[in-house]
């Protein structure tokens, strides 16, 4: 597939039909994330494909009552929206909660941890959420996401697990002091798929020189 | 492009022209960056564009010295490494070594800054560093990578200069509480350029329904 029609259709698919993915197909989006950079090349992070059915249902267990906290505080703080904004908060939110209750239908939970040890963070002691360490991870994921899109699958990248990372490490037997970063749910679309994405225009997001100044004359 | 091949072939370049980039050329990269996912959809996340030559020198000055520190830190842990391992290790602290010394004749210097209120954050409070905010960030920051080697340009994601945020802000007029995630010199590669890259092999880097176990029967 061309990279940019990739990118431009790789949106969060939530509905997953139970069939299982071929192992070449596996193999081809795994290999995908391995291409991602990482600080000095560490490569600090794994995945832990999850098949297993006991399993899933395990982190679907452990997902749902996060996911239900979750979502009637994203409720609340997003009460004043109205028109199609609302309507489509109201889409993304029905797909959520079917990934919820679901989750163990998606043949692959695709488990990122990382290697606390080997993470090139350059962000800390700053008096503000540290970000850096996701800089050697979550360039990886994307990769996987757009190796999905290639292949057909559909995928999102939830974090919400990390809550429950204790529970997680002992499911997967996770070594001490690895720890998790990412959790996507794969599987064939049930539903609509890839599309078109819902962003803001580039101006808004991209300035010249300095926060808020033209980007091009 | 391919997907899979630009992925296969998207290697840190740091050794640029000082030619400029077009604009038509540099809309595509940053719209593809817009592409990436986002905790909520909320893209927490605006990039400065710094095509200043001032401004470029400024954040030369401050990454220099930063650099030299690192790459000493780097060499003493990397001592060990003999034959090929450390002969490659050379050749790309040489070409650190350029790009910190050169790093205001890359034409462009992406610089992502993040909303610190807009993150969506799960793995705090687990007693160990934070990453999960990065997940905002850094799929939009490889999506950028990607399109640069679609279109030629040669690139490579830094985050030193997080360590010189309060200059950084400063320099380039970023409002509280916004924050430094990622450095991007661009610009069209001087040297070899693009190509195959380092990476571990799949087997050691994915496993099956547990840490450690085989992925494949």
């Amino acid at each position: 597939m061309d990279l940019y029609e990739a990118m431009r259709t790789t949106r969060a698919v939530r509905r997953h039909k139970p069939d299982p993915i071929p192992d070449d197909v596996l193999r081809r989006v795994l290999e995908a994330a391995t291409w991602g950079p990482t600080g000095g090349n560490a490569q600090p992070w794994r995945i832990v494909v999850v098949r297993d059915a006991a399993k899933r249902r395990a982190l679907r267990d452990l997902y749902l009552p996060l996911w239900q906290e979750y979502s009637k505080e994203y409720m609340e703080a997003s009460r004043g929206l109205t028109g199609e904004a609302a309507a489509k908060r109201d889409r993304m939110l029905g797909a959520a909660n079917h990934l919820a209750a679901h989750l163990d239908v998606s043949p692959v939970i695709a488990v990122f941890v990382f290697d606390v040890r080997r993470m090139a963070i350059t962000d800390e002691g700053l008096g503000r959420p540290s970000v850096v360490g996701g800089a050697s991870i979550y360039p990886a994921v994307q990769n996987l996401l757009l190796a999905c899109r290639n292949e057909g699958l559909g995928c999102v990248l939830t974090t919400l697990l990390c809550k429950a990372e204790r529970e997680v490490i002992a499911l997967l037997e996770i070594p001490q002091p690895w720890a998790t970063a990412a959790f996507v749910p794969i599987g064939w679309p049930a539903s609509k798929g890839h599309g078109p994405l819902t962003r803001r225009a580039l101006d808004g997001m991209a300035f010249g020189d300095r926060f808020g100044g033209a980007l091009f004359a």
